[in-house]
């Protein structure tokens, strides 16, 4: 049998539009029967936190990181036009307008067509966010570092950094 | 005859920097005799957008959008030192004295040498503007969804995501 | 004997993270034994200019934007929540506190594992930057084009514009 296509992707961003353009390309090409790894690292890591419930980290330093930067899919902003909420805001009005996934549902379509959602262990630790399962929604099937992205992407004939 | 090496570009972000990288590399590579696509998709989209004439939307969200987010490639600015339009200023001076083309004049060379420029019409919808030809320069030659992106990353020798 | 399978790729940002993961990606590779090749280009040309002593150009508008946009790997700030310095301080103290390398040691690890460090000539000029080796550190060993870039490119197995 022959292999798979892939993609694969390392999203570093943790703005919405590039967490909605990445899944976008995920369950597109998942549709079109590639198989596909999403790697998220440094803000990236925003995108699959959970939405509920803190986190727990050690020290004042890392407690203050995440209680600033406190991610979770239903806190992404636009990189442009926030407008202290306002841009956001339109632009997830027009989305369900458009009959568009919102980024939650999105992570869950794509966990359902077999995209493998992995967690960057190497920059877990400079965010203060603990390198658990706990921390990550439960969709997030892997926790790896930088090795196994370029393992994946080596084999890839679509690699893009998000 | 053997095919063509190609080269696909998704280019999400409007910012004149990223324009211009996109736009050099398009045409450099067409120059080496690879075949070129260039893919726009949210941000991106104000670089193909006509300069002159206003966007007709319907709905006064989508009107607004339009007006803030105005796009056109001759109003693109650096997503550093812009400083009130200052920077973008001198940058653009630089550009002249070193005998760079301007965003617009490298559009109009790239489509020229059979670069394709494709506007992503996924993201169309949420950004309130008309997924019509109307819309966009007269070098856009195909308006398209995310299939279409992938299945030319997929037969690329290079794919990037700016 | 088999050719080394190749990591190229092309640095246009110079935000402190994306600087990370870069040089993150490429030790990691030049360990796992691929060919690596990093071509910093607009605001990336900040990455690898000299920390100590000022950049000598030409014409007061070349001047300026040198003093503002200064550059060097110490002086690279975060993306987002930099706030005034406070946040990019404590990312750095986080860094060294899990033992990750600096930005500095990153570039110095990198060329003693053979990475190759390449300044984009083409952008050099509309950025007052003179392209010349006295601009950059030592590790950087070519001064080269976009055509450069995209022949690297084409021989590789993967590619990623950050």
């Amino acid at each position: 049998m022959a292999e798979k296509e892939k993609l694969t992707m390392a999203v570093l961003s943790g703005d919405l539009e590039r967490a909605l353009a990445a899944f976008m390309l995920a369950t597109t090409a998942a549709s079109m029967g590639m198989e596909v790894s999403m790697f998220f690292t440094f803000w990236g890591l925003n995108i699959i936190k959970k939405n509920e419930g803190g986190i727990r980290s050690k020290g004042l330093m890392r407690k203050m990181l995440n209680l600033m930067n406190r991610g979770g899919s239903k806190r992404l902003k636009l990189s442009r036009f926030n407008m202290l909420g306002l841009g956001t805001w339109m632009i997830k009005r027009l989305m369900k307008d458009t009959n568009m996934p919102s980024v939650d549902e999105f992570i869950a379509m794509a966990h359902q067509m077999g995209v493998r959602i992995i967690a960057c262990t190497t920059t877990c630790g400079m965010m203060g966010i603990p390198a658990e399962e706990d921390t990550f929604r439960s969709e997030v099937t892997t926790l790896a570092g930088a090795a196994y992205f370029l393992g994946e992407a080596r084999h890839s004939k679509v690699t893009l950094f998000i």
